[in-house]
């Protein structure tokens, strides 16, 4: 099973969502979707996603028992110069240390803005928990930064990929997982225990099975995740059989790995 | 501020979305949007979301600590008939309770199946913990559960949401969250130190700040969000008069009340 730090060169991550839009349902959030694929291209697993308000006690309490539980921690939104950008000072209490002007941070807002034009909420964004390290910020200047395992990424999709992108050129990731997709109109229930014993015999494939409604009628998603190539395969050629034996054909049938779908 | 417990007549609620599927990146997660705007509508805060896997351990704790937290739990995905569908044995162990045959449940599927249909797999669906209260489920029958303020509801949308509104007609609601956006041409920082103090002088309406790309340019989304109407409306007024000190126009203005948009 993925999942469980073992023998693979898998790590694991969680994701903190910070940002009062998306609990009010004001904002549908992509950048989960959008980082979860870029992770597990990077055989890093994506093991939590915490959704959060700007609150500085919730962000502290995430932020320490996710460092503490996971490989890497990474989080959006709450960098910005307003009132309701608590992430950095959050961060910062989280790892008890101080908040303080990064010199390399403040050069860069002087670059950007020009220094008469670095009011105190644009001078605000080189706040920066003392020992951290920026993550570059090419569109609008302003840097993330890492501290231990935690990397603060800016919340506007943007800014955002570019940083995780910087981020992931520089930790250590894991092997690739792979993936096979194998859609049929099957009910889950008539091939709930040839399902549940080929997962018995593929320990190392993890199988989900995903009903969907489309054009008014339920199909099934079958989805094999592993990072072995041969055995992925091999459970694929007999999950294609048990749909076979049921009577049903497959419909589609996707193969991803890191470099995309193919 | 919204989002504590206090003399206003707001419940907190946390979502636990359980699905492998959303932290691999393969499925988008759409329920979360939807379930955030039916809360707010139904003057319940949300909290907190977690995506967390089809793992027993980790779903067991997730539920454990979010129903000593908030006053409602609800949980979407693993309710199925297949290997991979952990959520019910789950939540009995977080409440240390039998995982037991439950007759209403088992009619429910017999009903929709046939006894000659239900097969092993199909009756599992009627495995639900001692003492939970059904939730109905007018399109595939398997039913949800409440269980204590926890409540189990399927992953498919379209089920989910008959799943939802079921049960906010049934749980106690609070007055609605009633909010403004108002959006500009204007960079956060222009503005923030007028809306910080406009913050301050509305401790019972949230703020926030939103920045995005439209269009290739930057634009703010600023929203305000608290129960009382007047409160409302006095700090829209003012942040429209900020906006238009800075020279900008207020580009949008949507008024949100249980309703839906105005």
């Amino acid at each position: 099973m993925l999942g469980k730090q073992s023998s693979l060169d898998i790590f694991k991550a969680a994701l903190v969502v910070i940002g009062n839009e998306i609990l009010a349902g004001r904002t549908q959030d992509t950048n989960t979707q959008w980082i979860a694929e870029r992770l597990t291209e990077s055989g890093i697993v994506l093991g939590e996603v915490r959704v959060i308000p700007d609150e500085e006690k919730v962000i502290v309490k995430a932020v320490k028992e996710l460092s503490h539980d996971f490989d890497y921690v990474f989080t959006t939104g709450g960098i910005g110069p307003t009132h309701d950008d608590l992430t950095a000072q959050s961060v910062a209490k989280a790892f008890e240390v101080e908040l303080e002007r990064n010199e390399e941070a403040f050069k860069l807002l002087e670059n950007h803005y020009g220094l008469e034009n670095l009011t105190p909420p644009r001078a605000k964004m080189s706040l920066i928990p003392r020992g951290a390290a920026l993550i570059p910020n090419p569109v609008t200047a302003a840097p993330g930064f890492i501290i231990e395992n935690v990397h603060v990424m800016a919340g506007v999709p943007r800014i955002m990929q570019a940083m995780l992108d910087h981020v992931l050129g520089t930790i250590k990731v894991g092997s690739p997982i792979l993936s096979n997709t194998v859609a049929c109109t099957l009910t889950e229930s008539v091939i709930a225990e040839d399902l549940d014993a080929l997962q018995g015999r593929y320990p190392d494939i993890q199988i989900g099975s995903y009903p969907h409604f489309r054009g008014g009628t339920m199909g099934l998603s079958l989805v094999l995740r592993g990072t072995s190539q041969r055995s992925l395969e091999q459970a694929t050629d007999e999950l294609i059989n048990i749909i076979k034996k049921h009577g049903d054909e497959p419909r589609a049938l996707s193969i991803r790995s890191g470099g995309g779908t193919v």
